[in-house]
């Protein structure tokens, strides 16, 4: 991964909604249309709370449910990942 | 519960307007299209407030009013999960 | 009362505008149909102010006078009440 | 007067546009309709700016030049009063 | 001059746009209707910064530009004035 | 100058686009009607940044680059001048 | 390089499509309209966090992802550049 997002962004890897149902889970709706659901590809330094800097809750790895439409998407050898700031994501799936 | 919400976030299972009938509370109007109440299933790690982080005052298990359209609905093993800030929880029903 | 408003929040029962006549007070205009006045019932846990939880200001038993459309309407037991902030509360009347 | 305004809250009594052409005091335009000076009756408990309570600067009995449209009517034994949060307030008369 | 403004608050005695041309100012366009410039006629009794007050940076009798459409206008014995916020002021003519 | 800013304000002389390209620096598209680089006449007292007043970054003499739209023109002496808040300038041309 | 920005904001040299796809990066869509990736000529002296500055986290010579129809354009010596905040530009790419 060559991608450093900074401070509270996020490099999320969307998974596909196939994918989803197999691991239990399945996003209701237009979820075929655009996944909410994926794995943490890199994770920036951090944001800063009240003026001092705070590791983010998600690490490189969770798989992480995240809101519709946030972030950005990228492409990176012919992948294509979103960049979200971390307030973006719901939940980490465990 | 296999969800884990970040920050001051909540994993709320949404009781249908029936059940509620039977404790007791009935929600108004378009309450059977959209429940406003229900359980919560797990919690955030807490809220920072001022740059301290502060626990929050909802508990797995707690019985809660939600407001109506706050936060994002997803589906986890056919059942389906409401994740809300703590903020959109108006009360705790005891 | 079953019902425990979480944080800065507080639940009013309305009082109907007849028996705000009575006890001197009439509410202009629109006031027969959405009441203005009512009675505390429970009140949240308190605010954070610059990192400090504070007390509510109003108590249960207090009358208040509040703001047109604010708050969320419940029922609880056949009886209608309001969850507001306690910014949304302009003046206890004494 | 049995109005206690919450917070920054003043409860101002409006003085008709005649009245205020006696104090020599003419408001422009509209003000016929709507007077924009009153008297305050009753001023809330104070206001936090930074944590910390800080008395109001406007006081019972002040004449006040006051925010057209702003705050809120209440009728009391058949006089009309007006909340206001005194950041509607831009001025005293002396 | 019996208006005390409140605050951050300024009254202020519009300059109109043929006076302004004397001491070398034009204001362009739409000035005509709407002068931008006056003299300070009281000041309020410093603003709030991080919990501190502070004083007003002008003073009664400076001369000062303004934003168009800032403020609200009063008229006190047959003469209008403005009062203003200090934020609404650009900048002092010496 | 005779014109002092207020706080976090600047007075700047426009630069026309025909003197910009002179220099090197061509400004893009509608730069005709409204050039976006000047030079500063004049600083505001500077800003405050939690409670602490900073003094601004750009001095009289900078040629800067300004956001389209930003800021107020005043006309003196037959110049027209700009005033803005140093956050509309984003760079200094060196 | 003669653009010194202002606080928290950055210099960017646009790369077109067409150079990203060769090292290895595309940008998906509207991507040949306007380019999201470019390398940093120069940064400001840092933005202020909660009463402190804070260097920024890019560099000169970092090439970096920023949002879309993020900052300003300017043209210096026939080329164009994007003045942003450091808040636009997503992540970097090493």
């Amino acid at each position: 991964m060559n991608i450093k997002p900074l401070g509270d962004r996020v490099v999320v890897k969307p998974i596909e909604a196939e994918e989803v149902t197999k691991s239990g889970i399945v996003l209701p709706g237009t979820a075929k249309e655009k996944p909410q659901q994926g794995e943490v590809m890199a994770v920036g330094s951090g944001e800063y709370i009240d003026g001092k800097k705070v590791d983010l809750e998600v690490k490189v790895g969770d798989k992480v449910i995240y809101s519709k439409y946030a972030g950005t998407e990228v492409k990176l050898d012919d992948q294509e990942y979103l960049i979200l700031r971390q307030n973006d994501i719901l939940a980490i799936i465990e």
